[in-house]
Formats: structure tokens, C-alpha cells, sequence
């Protein structure tokens, strides 16, 4: 148990020693106020044991992470009619691109870039009665506590600046294939984004991942062992946009990244890990999260693969 | 001048007997309900003779070609500077498609697609105080009478159904490249292209582009010969979005086309043509529209080249 | 042990069953003569426990499934300078596309499609001293036995009407990542996907990826277990083209396809597979295949996910 | 006349006061050694007025401009049937892009950028018994004089490094849209290419396309007015690369450019026009040459628009 401590330890003090490149993301007037230096990480193995540093308890907001919850609404409620209108392959493209949905006739590659999330919205627009408190629900079931909130600064910043994302939503609504209003299914979307969770939370709730579908809570089985299966499949091959294939390399985990800084990660069956800091890299990942889970898993010489 | 009035007899019997394949615009749903064997054609001589066959009297939706329009009331505007917002290239790609605005970072490849027009809108809204009023004006001008207005209906018709607008809109702006918001520039852009008018005024306004500047009305120079040259340019190598090489080739002169099925081309000089018939081939473009305007310079064995 | 046989019996029946549109790759002449009814497959556990159904004795050619032992050679010789050469993204296109390879200024996407293994041979061309021979060596030391050979006719076919390959190689050499002659490089690069094997064959040298860098021959270690870690990552998010998104999902195995109609995958840890059945679906990867491999992960409950 | 004299004096001072960025081809070792600071301008009109300034006599690489001349041959050939070969429009993509020509599957966009000319040889070389001669020859009919000939030097300078167009032609007969062998069509391909001429040379060549397809040596018809008429609006419309619409825009004229640094342009009905400095933009068409031909149509007032 010590060893996981000092490795922690070390991982900051080394991704803290090292200068890098990047920004925070400015797109979103809100975000752009975070300290860039802040670091966070938490570890947490299937058996309950967990280990943290830096800035763990420190929410953060978790922004694409959120994808993962929404596609797992989505196939609790639809089962796998999600695929009629979202595929499972990478991109190769920047995550707001719309140049492939074109080429695609508005089927978005994955559910894991925006476009691909959008139609994931408004597949639980259509199913859910009242989608956002379902949505908090759905988290704070998997936290087994409702303290986690949304953040209605960052849900207005987005909304009053999110052109991309309104011309991506119309872009499919224009190929048929959203069913709602193309500002409703945004609003869904902006709320789902605005999530604040810290490292803890996060790495708490993706149990679910690294369980094979068990709430980490309470232990009740919450989705099928095969639906995480090919959730993880598709953080693996789609998870951080066109740095994925990078990603796999380097550290060898599915996992889901955000422009708030977070990235979370799990190894099946053994543990998950969460780690947070705002600076973030050219393809608009964390920049430090990146590295220190490519540590990570290069010492403790496990991965997946 | 009995020979032209056969002529125009002729291809209007020519373009008549032949099935063209092609279906009448249904994005629009209100275009959507015009009979599609409609053909009218306008003929006029820099000298003023006049010679027209069919449906020339009846007015339809201008569509597109209220491109040219506002394109020329911004160069009267602001000049030059119109090229630092929108490119002259030709686009290679449908007159609706995003791929060339991602790569190109929101500056539109030339202003006769909808992308490039909407920007063209965002300078006018910037730069005229009732841009609504100070439009059909314009055009009221050009034609020297008040009777052309904007149909209510073809407005709130594409209003309400105009996803990819929306959407392009929102991706230029994204790009940094509309000053005012993207709603009110796509209301204008609508209300633009929602005019009716007949082939009999639309190539009595075109009179401008045939006539180096000068109004038909009343000979007052209207805009620089200099520039005309310039539109007549941009009409002639995008003026018919992927197909313009194409009528460049089969027809030879600058010109500009509409959904509505409408058609117009000057010969610099010496005419103006308008065609009109609602049925499109599968580039967006009038089918009989391009077969008669194809006909009318072969038969006259004149043409720019 | 008994249970193994019969689910393999199981699998051979069902895909037999079924009937896959598709046809044999034909763009290569000598391998459209193939019976596209075949199937076998070959499974074998770490521990040496071997199980195997149908054609599995049957040679084949490997084709693309060589640019794993190519790339295992690459990086056993120059390590990690490789990665300068070849990027480690999926590329979101087909197999043969020339589209990315132009927007990334050469650099291949990933050292799994073509182009990438072109730059892969054109290392070897420079390391090696004798590249055919030495290619030949490392698969006879990977199998513990010479007898696999390469197909003079298959390689001749390629060689004549590989101008897609021709093309890609050349334009790699136009953007100076090439350092050899086009010419030589495909020279090497043609021999290498000639090569014969059989599924038991295939599924025994992939013991290297399932042992974590160990030889199944004799157990010594023939690359770095990080290496392989890499290479296995490389081959889950890249290994079935513009399907490999698909596969993760439906299989969730690291695995490389080839037009010859093989498949082979690994479990890390686990065990290895391979399949064979000559009919390709329309992304190029084996019909039967990739279904017999659904069929057997679903079965035994276990992925890498 | 006087004034014509002083009007190329005073052209030629202005483009030599200015400072062009850019450089001379370098891809093709030996154009890389010319003087970039050349100039040569002829102006002549169809009564056979000429008027000269600076190198106008000095004979350069017509490399591009060669594909106006095998493009007439062809059509003088098979006439429309070129057309089942190549396409009209305008490409939107540089000259040597593989891109469009993917997405279209062979069929380049016009016969004015690489592809396309390399399919046009194709043809000449299924069409002709000796291509290089009957070349060569129909250049000497147009100039009225044998001296034209090809320069050894630039054929084997381009062959030995012409990777690029090895890439397109072999990926052309990928989509089986060359008969012949793709390195016999590049021989032929890279001799049109490497003809020397002046700009007198070329003006007078060019009075082809100025007269309506009358040959300027001897006045007698060599080619159909119709199909002049098409050759003229496809240099409008493509000969300038993606640089097409800007020259529109800016001079008015069809025209053809060529990497050598030469420029030659029509007024059909009026004059020919040939310029001539080394020294490219980036897009690779002579800075000085497009300047040079922007101040003569603005000084002059006339052209086709």
C-alpha cells in the first residue's frame, strides 16, 4: 500500500518538474480562469483500496467525460438501436470537425466526439421524461451520493459561445438525423458538459468500468458486463479524440478525456484512475494527465496489453 | 429581330419535347409545390430591343442569384475590402458544403455559395441602416419600378426548415468571420434570397453586368466598370457552384443560377438572358434552363470566348 | 479441453451456415482463384494447449498480416527512431487511401496501412543487409521450422498490377520519406505480403504477442515486453483498416487482417488465434472471420475490455 | 502603335521596380538554375500588329503550357470523347493533388492540371503512331517555322525526380482510366512538358485561340470554332491552378500558366498575349507575369467581361 503512495508522489512531483507546452481551454470564457498548474490524481483498485494526491477533492468541470454517462443512458435505455445512429470507428479528425459527418451523410463516427454525443443527447431528449434531472440521477446513483452539481456559469459560457457545436447540431439535424429541436438537444448537451466532479468522484464512478457493469456503491449490477465491454472498446480506439491511437500506445487503457483537464482511465477487473490538471495539449487533452498516466502504467508494467 | 423572336420560339419548343430528368428544390417546402414544366425565357439587347417566349411574365423565387445583389451592394459599400472576408476561387464542392470552410478557417471560398453570401450579409448588416429596406430598394432601383417584393411565405419556408444554414452560419462564426449574430445575418440572408420576380425583370436588372455599370432605367452609372468586370468574373468561374466549368464550357457566359429554377447571363456589351424553369438537374442548377441557354449560344455562334 | 473442440466445431457450423456476401480479393489476379468457401481456425493457449477446426493446415497468404513482422523487425532494429517515420493513429480511411498521407505531408498514419508499411520496408531496405532473407529468418525463428515460403506467383501477380501501390510509394518519395528507390522498396515490400502460412502457423508466431515478447519455439525473449505492449495497442486500434473500430467493439482483441482472408488476434497473457476464409467484406477483412471471432469472445466471456 | 511600345516599357519598369516574393521551381533541378530576375513580354494582335519588351526573345520551359497544345491535339483527334476521359471543372486543390482525383476515382477534374494532362497523353498515345514527333510537328504548323525543339536537359531533370506525377499516373491506372502503361504516358508526358520557347513564340502560337482556331502563319482552319470556344473558357475557368479565379478576377482573360515561369493569355477576336519571369508565387504561377498581365488589362480597358 505504501508503494502506491510514493508512486503517486513521485508521479507529481515529476509531471510538477517538467514544463509544459499548452493552454487551458480558452473557447469557453469559463474554463480559461483555472489555475493551468493544478494537479490532481486518484487510484482506485476493484477491491476498494484507493490512493490519491495533489488536488484530488478539487472539482473540476468534466466537460467530453461526460460522454461516457450519456452513451451508457443511452444503452440502458435503447440497447444497441444506439448504433443505427452513431458508428464505433475513430476519427482521425480534431474533435468539433464536420468534415467527416459530411462525408458520412450526418452519422457521426463515434459517440465519443461532439457531433457523435449530440445525437447520444437527443436519443435521451427522445426516451428520458425529464433528461437532465435524470442525467444527475444517473451520476449520483453511480457516486452513491448527490452532492455532485452542475455548473451553471460554465453551462451559460458554453451556451452563449458554443457556434461550433450549434452548427454541428443543425449540420445533422440538416441529414435527419436528430429527431428533436437542434436547441433543445444543445441545451441537453451544454447541461451534460457542466458537470463538476474532482478526481475522487470520477475515479469512483468509472468502478462501473472497470467492474464489468457493477455499481462500485452498492455492488448491484447496473449495466450488462457485455455493454461495458465495447464502452471500453470504444474509449480505447475513440476516447481522446485524434491523439487515441497516441493514447493506446503510451499508456494502453480505454479511457475519456475533457477540455476541463480530466482524464479518467481504467484497467478491467483491476482499477481505475482519474487525474486533473487544466493545461492542456494540442489536441486538447491534458497535457500533464497524459504524461503522468503514462508513468503510471509504465511502472507498474500492466496494461492491457 | 422576327429571327429572334422564332429563336427563342424554337428553343422554347425544343427544351419542351425533351424530358429533362431532375426533380423541383424540396428543401424548401414552399418551392416544392411549383408545377415543374414551367419555361420562360427574356432576351434584351443592350439596345433595348426585347424578345421573350413563354412563362416570361411570371414571377418566381430568385433564390441564389439574389447573390449577386448583395455581393454588388457591398463592393458599393465597402469596396475592396469585400475580399478581405470571402475568397474569388472556384469551389469545387456543393454550393452546401462545410469541408472547404474547415479547411479554409471560415473564409469562404467565393461569395456565390451560401457560405460566402452569408458573410456578404454580415457586411451589409454591419454597414447599412435598414438592410430589409435599403435590399429591395436596390433592386427596385435597378428595375426602375417598386412592384418586385419578397414572398412571405418562401421566407419563413426556409426559415423554418434551413438546418445547414443555420449551421454554416454558426461554423463561420466560430471561425471569427461574422461580426453580428448569426441569426439576424441568416434572416437577412433568407429574407434576400425570399424575392419573386420575372425573367422579364431579372434580365432588365441584369442590364447593370451587360452594360458595364449603367442602370437600364435611366443610364446613370451605377457601380465601377472596373468592378462589374470583377462580378462578371466571379460569375463566370463560380456562378453555377460544381457545374460552372461546365456551363463556362456549354454556354460560355457569366451567369447565375437559383433553385427557383432560374437562370441569368449577360454577354458583356451586348445582352442579358433570362431562363426560368423549376425543374433541377442533379448540380442544383434549371435542367431546361441550362439546355436552352446551351442552345441560344450555339445557335448565335457568339460568345465571350 | 473437449469443451475448446466442440466450441470451435460450434463456430465452424454457424459461420458455415451462414451465408456472407462478399467476394475474394480480386484486384490481385492470383488470388481470385482461391475457393472462397474455405475456413479454418487455429486457437493455442499460452500454456501450449492447441485446438483447431476446418482448413486450419491449409496455407494462405498472409498478405497485410506481414506488416506486424515487419514492424517487429523495424523496431528491433531502430527502436524508437521509428516512430519519427510512421504515426500511430487510426486513419478513419481505406486501406489504400492517398487522402491523409497528402494532408500529413507524408508521414503515414499508422505503420498498419499501406503506406505506413512502405516507409516500414524502406527502413529495412536501409538496416538490413540482406532484407529478404532476413525477413524469411525472423518468421522461420518465430516458428521454430523453415518451411514457410514465400509465393513467386502471388508476389509476381502483385508486382504487375500494383499501381495503387506504385502510386503510394512514389508519392511518399515526392514529400523525401522514402530514402530508398521506390522501385527496391516495393520490391521488399511485395515479397513480404507473399509469404504462405497456415492458421496454425499464423497462430504460433503470435504466441510473441500473446508471451509478452517471448518466442513460443524455445522461450527466449525476442523483443522488449513495452514493445510489444505498443505493438499490440498499434494492432487493436489499427489493425482491421476503416473496420478496426468495429472490431474492438465486436471482438475487443489486438488483431491484423489480410485480403488473403486471415485474420489472427491475441489475448495477452491469454492465448493466440487465427482464422482463414477467403471472402473479404466490403472494408477488406474476412467475412467468416471476423464473425467466427465474435462468435468466440462472446462464447468464453473474455476480452482484454 | 507608339503607345503600345511605351505601354510594355512601362510594364515592364513597374513589375522590375517591385519586389515579388517567391522563388523558381526547384522540384525540377534543372529549372532551378535559371535567373529569376528575367522578363519578356510580346503582345500581338490579330492583325499581326506586335509589340515586345525585355526577354522576349529568350526561350524558357513551357512545361504546363504544354497542355493547351496536347489538349487541342486530342480533341482534333477523337473530339468530344476526351470528355468520357476528363472532366471541366475547376479543381479547388493545387495542381498536383491526389486528393479530388480519390474522391472522384480516377476522372481528373480538367486537362489543365497534372492528372488530367496525363490522361490527355494517354490518349495522343493511343491515337498516334509517333507521338513525339507528331508533336513536335504540330507545334512547328502553329509557329510556321521547325525551330521549336525539346530541351534534353529539363526531360531527364524532370523524369529523374518526378515522383509526384509517377504517384498520379499509376493511381489513375489504379481506377483503370489509362490504357496505356503509366511510364510510357510519363515519357511522353514529361517531352511535351520540356519544350522551349519564347514569349514571341508562344504569343504567336496562341493567335490559334485569339483567331477563332485560325492558324496565324497561314490563316487556314485547324480547329473547330466551337471547340476553341470550349479550350478558352477551360483556361478561363482552370488554367491557373487554384490561383484560376483570382486571375479571372484580377485580369480578365483566359490564359495558361506553366512552372517555368511563362504566362500566355487570350482575347478571342482581339489579341494574344505571352509573358515571361522565372520567379513563382505560392501557387506556383510567375509573380511577375501575373502582375505584368493585371496592369495591362486595367491600363487597356478591355477584357472579355
Amino acid at each position: 500500500m505504501k508503494d502506491y503512495n510514493r508512486l503517486l508522489d513521485d508521479i507529481l512531483n515529476t509531471v510538477n518538474s517538467v514544463k509544459h507546452p499548452g493552454s487551458v481551454a480558452s473557447y469557453i470564457p469559463e474554463l480559461a480562469k483555472i489555475d493551468p498548474d493544478k494537479f490532481g490524481i486518484s487510484l482506485q483498485f476493484v477491491n476498494g483500496e484507493t490512493y490519491n494526491a495533489g488536488d484530488y477533492n478539487e472539482r473540476f468541470s468534466i466537460q467530453s467525460i461526460s460522454k461516457v454517462f450519456t452513451l451508457s443512458m443511452a444503452i440502458q435505455s435503447i440497447g444497441d438501436k444506439v448504433w443505427d445512429r452513431v458508428d464505433v470507428e475513430p476519427s482521425g479528425d480534431p474533435f468539433n470537425s464536420l468534415v467527416q459527418l459530411e462525408h458520412e451523410e450526418g452519422i457521426p463516427r463515434n459517440p465519443f466526439i461532439n457531433s457523435g454525443a449530440i445525437v447520444i443527447c437527443d436519443i435521451l431528449l427522445s426516451e428520458l421524461d425529464n433528461p437532465k434531472e435524470e442525467y444527475l440521477k444517473f451520476i449520483h446513483e453511480l457516486n452513491g451520493s448527490d452532492k455532485i452539481k452542475y455548473n451553471e456559469l460554465i453551462y451559460k459560457s458554453e451556451k452563449s459561445k458554443g457556434y461550433r457545436n450549434i452548427a454541428m447540431a443543425n449540420f445533422i439535424k440538416s441529414f435527419k438525423n436528430l429527431d428533436n429541436d437542434p436547441e433543445d438537444v444543445l441545451d441537453f448537451y451544454f447541461y451534460t458538459c457542466s458537470i463538476d466532479m474532482s478526481c475522487v468522484e470520477l475515479a469512483w464512478c468509472f468502478q462501473l468500468f472497470a467492474q464489468h457493469g457493477k455499481q462500485a456503491a452498492d455492488g448491484t449490477l447496473f449495466l450488462d458486463p457485455n455493454q461495458i465491454k465495447r464502452i471500453n472498446a470504444i474509449m480505447l480506439t475513440c476516447g481522446f479524440y485524434d491523439e487515441s491511437g497516441e493514447f493506446a500506445f503510451r499508456v494502453g487503457l480505454p479511457g475519456k478525456s475533457g477540455v476541463g483537464g480530466g482524464i479518467v482511465a481504467v484497467h478491467p477487473g483491476e482499477y481505475s484512475i482519474a487525474v486533473w490538471s487544466p493545461k492542456l495539449n494540442e489536441k486538447g487533452n491534458s497535457a500533464k494527465g497524459m504524461h503522468a498516466l503514462e508513468l503510471f502504467t509504465t511502472h507498474i508494467e500492466k496494461s492491457i496489453f
